[in-house]
This record gives structure tokens, C-alpha cells and sequence, in this order.
């Protein structure tokens, strides 16, 4: 072994879902839209000037940064656009959690929180969910270097109050405190209201849940001027130029058809009421899911069995395997014919 | 001050080349192809499948992988994708460069090379090009923590024969040397024929010059399979679907028509060729240049004084100021109509 293979940064990457190929398959396993993006982006699409991908994007993405300030009624200095909500956290994680303290989230969350930690040397800590997997806020009440969020929080689904969510950046204006709402316009109330109190909050969404475009990666950070300005010269370091030009024109599209928005998410989360109802019936136990997709668990079937068993089938959804979460399954709301296909397959199995 | 803004990473971030709007814009600052995409481009674009983008795009970008491994009759696990060259060279310093020992790199070179080692705290020194702007193999026989070298190099255009890469490659094989090759296709002979016999050998090349691409952010890194595996371990554990729906395909799509690139790039290497005869008529000088630009310096008038002339004849060159630097101009390679507008203001001023 060369010398150069012992400075290979040691890192324990990320599993992303599998992403199946196929006519027949039922993807229930990575919390994808069921519904095409806004029909805008079609037009968008087939209206783009080919001739300009010669030249670099604009590096500050202005089109889409303007956009979402507009919006959200915010100013474009509390925006700050990446390569998916993924390129936007991992950035915020290098930017802000230098202090060599403890950084703080919970032991059931995203699992991409602890992969960052790793990959750029920050220690943490996992303060413990509760029993009905809510986080307590007291747990955050201590010296750290700074705390991360999922709100609604996933693999749950649950969703703390605003206040609650308050309370906590309150009780840390030392650090930065990062709330990620990749799921929030599936329910529950977004921390961006708080923004203009609080400088050290961030708050972190995504287009690829509830605008269907996942296949663009675009996410986006809202905050004070200052941690944008922060956020904004580390992307500098890294990338001038992360946000390619689709991104930023069919990302834009996106924003403007506020109706169809409107109806596509009230069409998830009609699924996913009756959803909780017919997995009742079933048998099933779920948590109270605010966002796209739910967290069952089966009074007497083994979740891995019945993972295994609904993938014979072509119906792919997500197990975690954690010691916490061995009995749970992650279920995407997909569309009403395949959630029915689902049913159908677990009232005979 | 509250004490999160002192835990915020410090850095000296890059400054890209301006983005200037406009009809009558004759743009020369940037390197870009004044050429468009391959026409397959265009048809892969009003083809593509926009219902897609709901669900995340292929994490290891296979279509494109296999597409760039059967071009360069490389095995799919000697090829690395990701959002530019930038987000490739990014990662591998992140990647390799952890024994604390300073890399190398030259004094003049592409501007990011520091910036990146500004932002991972890697230690670096700059051995002096020779009086000629030339790379001195000898100043890279020492002890070190790795070694970026830019082949051709940036902003001179020169170019060091493959015999004199090799000759590095092998008095450091301890570490990760580094040949960013975002140049090679307009002059000179790729390091890719070595990866097969040297393990620490990472080639990176673009689709943003020769392929006309830079509005997509391609860019991609040729070597042994530890080093691709590598740096796929650190790709997932920071973004795990870095490229989106539209450079995957489109990029692949690029790579079809060897044709019309190759064209492309006798275009530019006849009108470079010419631009060099042409400057030395009017009284530049300019270094031999094995790229799509030109680094050129006046017998009589300051190089600034020329950039802000140009700029207000809407000609946009790039002019960096740093000390070795004052004199030139970089001037990158644009039609034979804006070349002749460029010649034709010079000739008058």
C-alpha cells in the first residue's frame, strides 16, 4: 500500500434509495412527488435557448433567487440557492459548525446529518426522541456548537409547533440553529416567519418534494443577511457555478403556478389521510404524519418481512433497519391508483 | 457580535470572471466555446422526458459514466462525474490532500487551487514558474502532500509534454498528483494514457470549453479505481445526486457526435493560430498557447489600461492585476467575427 492511500479522507457515505427502472414498479421509497412538475416547466423546457448552455449560468442565479425572495416576500440578500436541499445543508454544516463543540440533532432523523458531521471532522451528539418519537425541546437547552432540525422530521413524520421551534432558537442564539423544512409544505408551519428576529436561524427547503423536482436538484436556505453572506462566499470557495442553467430557468418556472402547487399538495395530503385510515385498518399503527409519506408499523407482520414482500411485488418502499425503526416502514404517498395497488397487496398478503 | 459569527469558516473566496448581458457584448473573459453544443443537444432537449423530474436523478449518473468510459475505452470505475470540473477538483482536494503536508502548485496558475486549499486548511506552497511562465519538473521533486498542476496551464496556454507529466507522476508517487486538463482538447497530449500505470493519478477534464457544455456543469475525473472509489465515497457523503435530469442526458448526448467536435476545435485552433499571427502584427506578444485563449502582453500600453479600453467598446477580456500578471491580458478564443471587431479597435487605439 502507497503512502497516499492513508490520507484518503475516511468517511461512511450516505445510502441513497434504490431507484428501480421499470414499467410495472410501485416507487414508494424516496418520498417523490406522484405528480408532474407545474406544466410551465414543460413549456419552459422546450422554449429553452440551447445556444446559451456555451456559456457559464449566472453564478448568483439572480432569475431564481429573485423569485423566491418575491415569493416569500423576502429580500434576495436572505436567499441562498444549491444543488438540492443536500447541497445546501452540507454547505451550511461546513460553514457554520467550526467551534469544535458538540453540534446537536436528534438520534432518529435525516441520515444524511451524522454523514456531514463525518465527512468535515464536527463532533455531535443525538439527544434521544421520546417514546412517540417527538423531540424534547429541553434536550436542546445546553452548550453546543450548534443544532439541526428536520420539521416535519423524518423518518416520523412529525411535526413540531412554531412555538416550540421558537423556544428552541431562542434558547440558542450562539449558535446557529438550522431548520430543515424539506417536507413543510405538506403541513405545519415554516420557521421563516422567525427569520427577521432571529439572525442565527437558517431555514433550509427543497423543490423536490412538493414542486416535483427532484430531477433538478434545487434547494434553498432562507436567513439573515449575514449567514447568507457566509453561505454565499464558501460556495464561492467550492463552485462558482452550482446551479446549471435548467436548473435555474425550470426551477423559476416553477414558482409561478401557485394553483397547480396548491392542487397537487392538497391531492397528497387527501392520500394521505385516507392513507392513515385504510393502513388503521390494515392493521397498522402510524404516526401523524405532516409530510409525504408515513410511518407504519404492523401490530403482528415484522416490517422487514413485509419490505421484502411488497419488493417481490414491485412495490418499493423504504426500511431503515436502525435499532429504533426495525418495526417501521417508510411509505411515500404516491398517487391514489398506486396507494390502491398497495392496499390491495398487503388486505392479501 | 454574538459568538456564532466567530465560528463561521473563514474564507478567501474565488472571484468568477463577469456575466455581462447584452446584444451588442463581444465576450472574451471567460473561455467560453463561441460555439454552440452539438445539434444532437438540441434534440436531446426537446426529447427529454420533463415528467421525469419529479422522481431524483441516477446518484452514480450511469448513463453518462458508461457514456465517457466506452469514449475513452476507460472501465466505468476509472471515471468520477460531477457539477463542473470545479465541484470534481473541489472534492478530490478534500478527498486527498489530509497528511498536513503542503501541496504543490504553481505560483501562476488557475486561481482556485488556493481557494480550495483556503477552505479545507490544506498547507500549500507555489514553486515560481521559469522567466517564460514555464512549469520547472524539478521544483516538484520534494517533499510534499500532493501536487495540482494545470496541463495546458492557465492563464499562459502552455502546455508540458507528456514525457515531462510522467517524469512528475513518478517522483511522487507517495501522493495524489492532480492534472486538470480543462484545456487539453485544443492542444497537447492527455495524461489518460497513464492512469493504467500509475494509481495516483487523477486526470480532470470538462464539457465546459471544448464541448461548448458550461451552462451544464460537466466535468469529470479519469483514474485508477481507488481514487474513483474515493472520491464517490466522499460524493455520497456530501450530495448523493449531484448531477440533475438534463446533464446527465444532455452530457451523454454531447459525447455522440465526434464530428462536430472535432470541427469545433479546428475552428478555434485556426482562429487561435491566427489571433496569435494577428496580435504579433500589432504589436503583442503572446505565450504559445495550447488552449482556447490567448495570454498576451504590449510592447507599449499597460495591459489595464487595454482591458478598460476594450471594456468600453463592450469587448470583455480578463485582466487579473496580481504582480506577475500586470502585463497581460487573457483573451479567450471567439469567432473569426469577434476576433476581426477586437482586431479592428486595436488597430485604431
Amino acid at each position: 500500500m502507497r503512502l497516499w492511500e492513508n490520507y484518503i479522507r475516511n468517511v461512511e457515505p450516505y445510502v441513497p434509495g434504490e431507484q428501480p427502472h421499470g414499467e410495472k414498479i410501485i416507487k414508494l421509497n424516496t418520498n417523490e412527488n406522484p405528480y408532474p412538475p407545474a406544466p410551465g416547466v414543460l413549456k419552459a423546457l422546450k422554449e429553452m435557448n440551447w445556444e446559451e448552455f456555451r456559456k457559464y449560468p449566472d453564478p448568483s442565479a439572480n432569475l431564481l433567487v429573485d423569485a423566491l425572495a418575491d415569493y416569500y416576500g423576502l429580500g434576495k440578500d436572505q436567499i441562498f440557492v444549491g444543488v438540492g436541499s443536500d447541497d445546501v445543508l452540507g454547505m451550511a454544516f461546513l460553514t457554520f459548525f467550526n467551534s469544535g463543540k458538540p453540534i446537536l440533532f436528534p438520534d432518529v432523523t435525516y441520515s444524511f446529518y451524522p454523514v456531514w458531521a463525518g465527512l468535515f471532522g464536527i463532533p455531535y451528539e443525538t439527544p434521544v426522541l421520546d417514546e412517540e418519537f417527538g423531540i424534547r425541546i429541553q434536550d436542546y437547552k445546553r452548550e453546543n456548537g450548534g443544532i439541526v432540525i428536520a420539521n416535519p422530521n423524518a423518518p416520523t413524520g412529525l411535526c413540531l409547533p412554531l412555538e416550540q421551534v421558537e423556544e428552541l432558537v431562542r434558547a440558542n442564539e450562539d449558535v446557529v440553529v438550522i431548520v430543515d423544512e424539506a417536507y413543510i409544505d405538506f403541513g405545519g408551519e415554516s420557521a421563516r416567519s422567525l427569520i427577521g428576529r432571529y439572525e442565527n436561524l437558517l431555514v433550509v427547503q427543497t423543490f423536490s418534494k412538493s414542486r416535483s423536482m427532484a430531477g433538478m436538484r434545487i434547494g434553498y436556505a432562507m436567513g439573515s443577511p449575514k449567514l447568507i453572506t457566509a453561505l454565499n462566499h464558501v460556495k464561492y470557495s467550492y463552485n462558482s457555478y452550482t446551479m446549471n442553467q435548467p436548473s435555474i430557468i425550470l426551477g423559476t418556472e416553477a414558482l409561478k403556478d401557485k394553483e397547480y402547487f396548491k392542487s397537487r399538495v392538497e391531492a397528497i395530503v387527501n392520500t394521505r389521510e385516507r392513507a392513515k385510515r385504510r393502513f388503521g385498518e390494515l392493521g397498522f399503527s402510524c404516526t401523524d404524519s405532516y409530510t409525504n409519506f408515513l410511518f407504519v408499523t404492523h401490530e403482528h407482520i415484522p416490517a422487514k418481512e413485509l419490505f421484502e414482500a411488497l419488493r417481490r411485488e414491485q412495490i418499493y418502499v423504504r426500511y431503515f433497519g436502525a435499532p429504533r425503526l426495525k418495526d417501521y416502514l417508510r411509505v411515500t404517498i404516491g398517487t391514489e391508483e398506486d396507494m390502491e395497488a398497495m392496499y390491495h397487496f398487503l388486505e392479501s398478503y
